[in-house]
Order: C-alpha cells, then structure tokens, then sequence
C-alpha cells in the first residue's frame, strides 16, 4: 500500500492539538493523548499513514477509539494496551486478520488513540475519520449514514474487564456501551464498526489525521515567528470569527457519563458590550450571541486562547480565560436529511431547525 | 446418564410455586415462570431431570437464568427464545458441546427457566440450583465459593442485542450486567458460570428442583383435601412461623435495577398487637419484630397467604393482605465466613452480625 507519509514519536504532538481544534471542545485532553500515542511510538516504531483510496476494496479496517466523558479521560490516564487488546479480541472474533486501522473521531484524545493500536501492531493507518471533528455518541459516525453496524464491538476498561456487544442498531450500541463506560468508572476502549475497504473509501472523511498535523505545525510555528496564531488557523479552516471575550461563568455537570453544560461570555474589542453563550455535551453543539443562535452542530465551533491559539476544551474552561470562539463548515455529509438527523440540534433537544451559519 | 425424573408441562405449576416459596418474596412471578417453561415442554418434549452426582466429571454444566427487577419481568414477558440464544452463544464461545443445563436460582421464574433451555435443546437439566433460594446480585451463588467465573457470560434482550462479558471477578460480571439489564428496559436473559461436572458436585445446592416440586404438590394437596396449607408447608420446610398479620404499609421503588423497599405488618391472633418489618432488595433480606430483628440473610424469610398458602412475593404485597411468614435455615453452604461476607446482612448495609434464627 502507498505510503502518504510515515509519523513519528514528535509528530504527535501537533496532531493531538489539530484534533483539539476539530474536537470543538470535546474529545479529551490533547496532553492525555500525545502521552498514550507516543509511547506507543517509542515502544513499537512509528505510523504508516494511507490515503483510504489506497485500500484494496476487501480490505478489513477497524477503528478505535476511547469513549467516555473528556473529564474522566484526563484523570484515568489510559495505559493504551486495553486498545491493543479490544483491537485484537475483534480480529479474533471477526476470524481474519484486519488490515488498517481507522480513526473514529478526530479530538484530542480520539486523534491519536488510532496511533497506539497502528504502533503496536504495524498496520497502516488510513487518514481520516468517521466524523471530521469529535462528537458525544458512538452512532454520530459517517459510517452510520452507510450502514455499517458499530458491532462486533469490543469494549475494555483498565482494570481486565472485556465486553462483546451485537446490537440491532447503533444508537442500541450506544445506549449499552455508554452504561457499561459509567460503570466501569467513566471511560473505557473501543474497537468497532469493522467495514470492508470499499465501505471506507465511501463513508471515511477524508484526510483528518493530515489536517490535524498542519493545525498543529501552523500553530507552533505561527508562534515561533510570534505571529497571530488565531489568524492563521481561522485561515486554514475557513472558519469565521464568532466572538471575541472573556468566560463569565461555566455550569458543568457529569451526567449519564456525558461533559454537559454552558458556558457564558462577556465581549471584548470589536465585541464589547455583547454576550455569547456555549451549550455542550462533551463537545460544544450551539452557539448563542446576544440571546440568539447563531450556530450549531453539525458546523463546528471551537475555542482558543486569545493570545496563544491553543485550544481550549469544555473541561478546562475557567473564569475569567480570554478566548476567541472560531466556527467552521463541517464536513458535507452531514448536510444531508440523514446527517442532519443524527446530529442536528433537534437530536440534542433543541428546538430548532439547523441553519448553516453564513460563512464566506 | 441415569434419569431421576421425567418433567412434563403439567409439572410445572408445582415447580414454580416451590420456586417461589424458596425464591423468599423475589425470583420473579411464578406465573410468568410457568408459562415460559410450559410452552417449550410443549413445543420442544419434556426435561429429563438428572442428580449432580450422576455428571461424568468432566462434563460442561452451564446455568441459566433471567435477570432483573422482578417487577420489570412480569410486564415484559420473555420470549424464552433469548435464553436459548444466549445459551447457544456461549457454547459457540466455548468451543464445546455444553451437557447438562443448571439451575442458576430457585425463585418464581428462575426455578423454571432452565426448563426452557432443557427442552429446547434435549440436554438433561440438574436438579439443584446455586442458592437453594433467591437472591438479588449475580455473584450470590455457591458457584463463587468454589471460585467458578461468571463469565465467560453471554447477555441477551428481548430486542435482539447480546453481550458477551469478560470480567475480573463476579462482583465486576454483576456490576456491569447490571447496568446493561437496566438499559434494555429492566431484564435480561443469560447463560454464565460455565462448569465442569466434578465442580458442580461440589458447588451445587442439590434437590432444589425436586424440592419445589414437592412444595408445590404439598400446597395442592393440602388444599383439596381441606386441610391447612401453611401448616403443611411449614412442616415440610422445617419452619418456624415468626409472624401473622396484615399488610399496613409498603415502601417499594425499583432502583439501579432492583426493587426495594419494606413492607410493615400488623399483628393478628398469636401476633395481636406486635407489628412486623420485612426488608428487601428483590427478595426479603432482613426481618424485624416489634423493632427487634429477628431473621436475617442467608436464613430463608418467605411470605405465605394465610388461608391459600399461597407465597407472595414483595412485588405483590398490598395493603390488607392477610398473611403468614415463615423463616427457615438456609444451605450450609451459607454458613462460612466467605458465605456470610457474600450474602449476609453486612454486605446489604445492615450494620449486624448474622444470627442464625433459633430453629427447633
């Protein structure tokens, strides 16, 4: 299989906070997961990285992720091997050898989760991802909206407890895989939706992992050449700035093993005297300006720090963060009455219709 | 393999009405129970019922059993088919054929469906179970004092969803189980525990099957022939009846997937003027007697309708309701400090040691 390009140990680090960017505030820790990915790097050897049209049609590609809420992944540190293991029981249970891995979504976390499996067990992994951003719950997949069942699933927590799931639906998947997360203390590993290449190369948004990496690289080096870093990433995504001010206050709770919440703003600069508001369920999913929506999942909406560009998650918002808030086009498969009822705002209880924000 | 006795459909009312004597007010309604297990006799041939001593002992012994809030199980009926499937499952996993089905609990329901198992596969059904009674959690079994695994277990729903779970101990298997059965709406069908022959000669409670299908034709008999059933069943227990009265009060919620609550009693004829407490999670833990408690688990605290002996579980229990409780002494398996730690009333939260009830 060509390869597009070979990732190493130090490479991690700008695509973990590539994936923090498209992780609209969900997704986990970047940190956590540079952490898991590298030193499955330094242990087995660097990642071969393959553009999903590479894959020979009957291919078997699995990807993997962690679940659980972004609060809980930062303070169980997972060792990384429970993946290997979830990633090996399938292949088992599947009966052949699968031959690349995938990335379910990109995030902090979720965006360098695939590496660690890649690393251990030498298989390519494809770039790209079933959501081109991070999202709360396991059916919010591209892959979803091409009928590929999220079981055969295997879920492991860090203690050695393992679970096969076969359900009828992935929204069943979900609802039994996020009980068995909560229990198991908040988080645990995942192998799933095993497709064939062919299902790939239609359902996988593609080029992720390479985004992700050049979010990263024009963010450290926008800031070496002490540049503006937001100005360079609202460039590179296409995104529009939305608001521009400081955190007022943040109401966050666990629940149902979920980061839920919002978080206010006050205005600053060209926003001065207005307000903006944030919902999220792990990631952020709507966005309010003086009191009205001005956008919404499936468009992305991120955060970073004024100053410096990183992104900040839902989790580590605190009072008184100076904060620019980017939105962004999601990718167009989301854009269809399918998309659009797997993720739109109504799915998460809003009583609203989605509406693409405006970009130019 | 020598046959002790032939099951037939029209056994099974006695067995499930035993079941739901030893199933201490939880194991489900015997009704639903009976209905299950006599559709398959009807369909699939009668249960060739078999001692444990007789298994070579290098058979594999599989228990069976549903799971969940006794009030959930009798609003949805099972199928029986899922218990099958998730006894298939597991043998697939295993690799080998299964040779005799077990009993997982004695209890309304649970003393039946292992029928279900037996005449849909042929396979000889063991006469005994792993409790000699009922009780809430899936660890609760004599089975986990001989350091038998609950897993690998196979979980399956009535919409079609399974589960196979690995866990490091039985405490985990139930915790996990647990959450999955309250997601898919409050019950569950599994096979787990899986034996061999000279393990279950050890681990099992034997005669269980039998003995509920004497309680049930003692309580028939008694009955048409005019005399006193309680009195009967009493004898035939080695009882002793620790209170008579009415219903006056009940507090009962379902909770993490279990019903609990207590019921309080006033008394009538030898108990006029005493009240009565009985305690349960599922099944009747913990009795108490003009404030003093006087019964606790593992001893066997069961509720019979004064006039039919008719054992009522915590589930039906009303306002009004005349009935009579007996105590009686639990399986001697129960009685060792592993035993106590597992069953007894500090592990439900009583702050007390467990007494034996002074049986005559």
């Amino acid at each position: 299989m060509k390869i597009l390009r070979t990732i190493y140990a130090e490479d991690l680090e700008d695509i973990a906070i590539g994936g923090a960017i498209l992780g609209t505030g969900g997704g986990g820790d970047p940190y956590v997961g540079k952490l898991m990915a590298q030193e499955a790097i330094r242990k087995h050897g660097p990642v071969k990285l393959v553009d999903v049209e590479d894959l020979p049609d009957d291919a078997l590609v699995v990807p993997v992720c962690m679940m659980g809420a972004p609060t809980v992944m930062t303070e169980k540190l997972p060792q990384g091997d429970e993946l290997v293991t979830a990633f090996r029981k399938l292949e088992q249970l599947l009966g052949r050898k699968i031959d690349a891995v995938l990335c379910g979504e990109a995030g902090g976390v979720n965006s360098t989760t695939p590496f660690v499996v890649a690393a251990a067990t030498g298989l390519p992994l494809v770039d790209g991802d079933g959501m081109g951003r991070a999202y709360p719950e396991l059916q919010m997949v591209t892959f979803t909206m091409h009928g590929v069942s999220a079981t055969p699933m295997v879920l492991c927590d860090d203690k050695g407890n393992s679970l096969v799931l076969e359900t009828v639906s992935n929204g069943w998947t979900e609802r039994l895989a996020r009980a068995a997360t909560v229990e198991m203390g908040g988080s645990a590993l995942l192998a799933f939706y095993p497709m064939s290449g062919d299902i790939a190369k239609k359902a996988v948004v593609r080029g992720t992992l390479s985004l992700c990496a050049n979010l990263g690289r024009t963010l450290r080096e926008t800031r070496a050449a002490h540049a503006d870093p937001v100005t360079a990433i609202t460039k590179l995504l296409g995104a529009s700035i939305i608001f521009n001010g400081r955190v007022r206050d943040i109401d966050r709770r666990t629940v149902g093993g979920f980061a839920r919440g919002s978080a206010r703003f006050d205005g600053l600069e060209t926003w001065k005297g207005h307000t903006f508001k944030l919902d999220f369920q792990n990631e952020f999913l709507m966005a309010e300006r003086d009191g009205e929506m001005i956008c919404s999942t499936p468009d992305l909406i991120t955060l970073l720090e004024a100053e410096s560009g990183n992104p900040v998650t839902a989790d580590s918002l605190r009072y008184g963060l100076r904060l620019v808030a980017l939105a962004f086009p999601c990718n167009p498969q989301w854009l269809t009455p399918a998309g659009i009822a797997l993720v739109g705002p109504r799915y998460f209880g809003y009583n609203a219709d989605y509406t693409p924000y405006p970009f130019s």
